[in-house]
């Protein structure tokens, strides 16, 4: 049995001093769960100036990182320096040596993903990065591991903590974007250029990695259909909260597939699904529906059953429910609710952000592949859930072909005809109206027209907003926000 | 490489049922995560007669579990038979053939936990309970794998989902317990016999567990305090109600120790602690509150500090407050919300319980344990999360010791000076009143005084009550109910 094990860590800067913190500060209870003690050995960092509140022993601290790359005692290497380069780099170079590694770095992995998951199994070696989405909250771990028995079917996620900050500081006191971000940016919610926030790129960054566990299969973050919450505006929150939502800026991921898994939303004393079909060792039949489905031996379910399986990944401003779980995640927390065939609905909360919660999904990545290491095994949960040869590219369905409910907030001139007009070009693109408020009449003057939608296609409703666009009554750009719900 | 992995299944009730389903429909999935196929190879009942919606080759089922137990093809045995024996019987009976082991069966491990643990570690082989905790929420996985960096500090949990069924229902409409349990048996979502769940004897079993995992110590159920929900009266929901409170059974673990972890609560940007000591390879030191903490080379911090730790241990009606996430979990939902001290507040929710959620943790088990086999290891995580040598029985604090808010409700004869009498015989027994509510005056009629109190230790306030109890102007026993939450 080893005696230790040691761990390099390169970035010393805001989470990085976190890690450092909870490896010393947790040294006893991560020593009575392993067995053995994790020693820190090595930090590189740029800075070495900076009072981080700790105070390493001259040897361990060094501005060059290939003295952790290279220090052949160290079997597990942090990398929390984020970005694309140097970071890659980095782990490439500690994984080709042969060492583990952890990242919390999520724009590296949503871009790189690949490059560095084939590294990894090139190398044999372990990658860990738990703490790229949601911080504390151990969500990859439950789609790898939780939740493995489940065919996924959606995810929905709280995943930025400064755009939720934002919009739940928008709704609380129904103030605009632009002083609630200056708000958020003085208290150290918000960076001082928060684009990756506020433009929903980070969570299409997070959204990614999800869905390459969730599902199998590798998902680049430039196919996320991105909007962030920049043109949110007070009169669609207060809107929403008329019609009993909550606006989120939620990242998106479906499963479209005519294979259908266990029956899920049934009585919870009930054990008769509804829909659902099945194999077991030499031919086992069970009912669907009034059928019955007869397969052979060991045949696995097609994924995709007769259409090939399809994705929908999208990132923006969405009003839920706000009754709905998710809806009352609010302030810097995230929370991403998953739905599994088997297990239903699971929702997982936290922090998704801060030194010490992203410390505790850097250090028990740590811990899990330590666990490994004093097994002797290596690569027990493929890194994207899936062996690597099982994992597929699936179609992702661009936004124009998705089905949804929509808000629609019209500016338009206050005269005859304008509310029949609108309803007759929706008509005529198969958008069929749920239900419209219109107050305030000021005859020749500009005031709303707000409306909900049926089920429609996004292709017809933006052919429709292009039509409507045209229309000499509409005086300013019109508002869409699409609505995840029931149509009732 | 094997080509498949053997499974067998004892129980094919309502959860069991829910298990073969899983595996044959999600067989494709299981197999592109794990490389091969589970195979459910023997599946035993006594009751062979019962169309169960799935329909197994006659050889795969037996009436004799034996059969599983026996068949050396099979590694991984599923119990799902319930009770203590012979439930226990056949799982320390396949470990001792070697084989590894699934349960959900939440009372035998909350009784007779220790003795299954040993009987694994003495056959060197793998036991999966998730399923016996919060149905599919893989929670287990969370205190051991996810969250393993922390020290964890507190866990409340609604772990009943019948139980809260009713209070949800007694909440929404006014009503009392009997009539709202009839109810709920008759749609199923209680027993005939619903003793286990509304007297807190379910929630104690699985608080057990999650203790045992949460703080590397042994606790028997018998150790857990608990209280039922079969006094709350409508009246106390109303009140509950009015101070701004839901009420909701909960399970409640709080370790008590002076030893202090890294500091949670801070502001998410700021990466300085302001309560926490460490130590580091060579003897690396950092600032706890004002001064300097250096400690020795690779000294774990004790457990415990100059106190013993303690735990408090309980199940009981509580209030909480209306607006935490906690108190919006309705119906048939379980959730635990974590505090770790360096991920802070983490919360897990959805289904704790029928046939596909219970199902989805089972296989999920078997899966985490065909990983194992498939890599040739075993026991990568011990089944209690600490290394077995590094447990230790910590003292259960008595619920007499215990600090809480109380909401006490009096029935007395209304007529002056009772209220100055109560509250001086609450002031001399160290109690103090934060706030009481007093309506409908009817002279020397019944009414009741209802007050909820600051900080006060559970042994004066039983004391006060068993003096206000033999006052000449109380007409009935009082109610007591706990207050998690701020003193403010």
């Amino acid at each position: 049995m080893k005696d230790r094990i040691a761990v390099g860590l390169i970035g010393f800067g805001t989470v990085g001093t976190g890690v450092a913190k909870v490896l010393t500060t947790n040294a006893g209870v991560i020593r009575q769960r392993l067995g053995v003690p994790l020693a820190l050995v090595k930090v590189a960092d740029l800075d070495l100036a900076t009072d981080r509140g700790i105070t390493l022993p001259p040897r361990v601290l060094t501005a060059n990182a290939r003295e952790v790359i290279d220090d052949p005692a160290i079997e597990i290497v942090i990398e929390l320096i984020g970005g694309y380069d140097p970071a890659k780099r980095f782990l490439l170079e500690a994984m080709a040596q042969g060492k583990h590694v952890v990242t919390a770095n999520k724009a590296l992995l949503a871009v790189h993903g690949e490059e560095l998951f084939e590294a990894a199994a090139r190398a044999g070696v372990d990658i860990g990065f738990e703490a790229s989405v949601c911080g504390g909250v151990p969500i990859l771990r439950a789609l790898t591991e939780g939740l493995a028995a489940n065919r996924l079917l959606s995810l929905y996620g709280i995943v930025n903590g400064t755009s939720n900050y934002i919009l739940t500081k928008m709704t609380e006191a129904g103030r605009p974007f632009d002083e609630v971000l200056k708000e958020a940016q003085t208290a150290g919610y918000a960076e001082a250029d928060p684009t990756f926030d506020v433009q929903g790129i980070d969570a299409a960054h997070k959204l990614s990695i999800l869905m390459n566990l969730a599902f199998g299969t590798p998902v680049n973050f430039k196919d996320v259909y991105v909007e962030g919450i920049t043109s949110i505006a007070p009169m669609d929150i207060a809107y929403a909260t008329e019609f009993g939502y909550t606006i989120k800026l939620l990242a998106i991921a479906k499963l479209h597939s005519e294979t259908q898994g266990v029956a899920i939303g049934e009585s919870e004393r009930s054990a008769s699904p509804t829909r659902a079909r099945g194999t077991v060792e030499d031919g086992a039949s069970w009912r669907t529906g009034g059928g019955r489905v007869q397969t052979g031996a060991s045949e696995p379910i097609p994924m995709g059953g007769r259409a090939p399986a399809e994705l929908e990944a999208r990132v923006h401003p969405t009003m839920i429910a706000s009754e709905s779980p998710i809806a009352r995640v609010d302030g810097v927390y995230n929370a991403i609710q998953v739905t599994g065939d088997a297990v239903g609905d699971v929702m997982l909360y936290g922090k998704g952000a801060g030194s010490f919660p992203t410390a505790s999904a850097v250090v028990s990545d740590v811990i899990d592949i330590a666990r490994n290491i004093l097994k002797g095994t290596v690569r027990r949960v493929p890194p994207c859930a899936f062996q690597p040869d099982q994992r597929r590219p699936l179609r992702i369905r661009p936004i124009a072909e998705i089905s949804s409910l929509y808000y629609l907030r019209f500016m338009v001139l206050d005269r005859p005809g304008v509310l029949s007009q609108l309803s007759g070009i929706l008509g005529k693109h198969d958008i069929s109206i749920s239900s419209v408020l219109q107050r305030g009449r000021k005859v020749g003057q500009t005031v709303p027209v707000v409306l909900t939608t049926h089920t429609a296609v996004e292709r017809n409703v933006q052919a429709a907003l292009r039509e409507i666009a045209a229309m000499p009554f509409v005086s300013a750009p019109t508002t869409l926000i699409r609505i995840e719900g029931e149509d009732r």
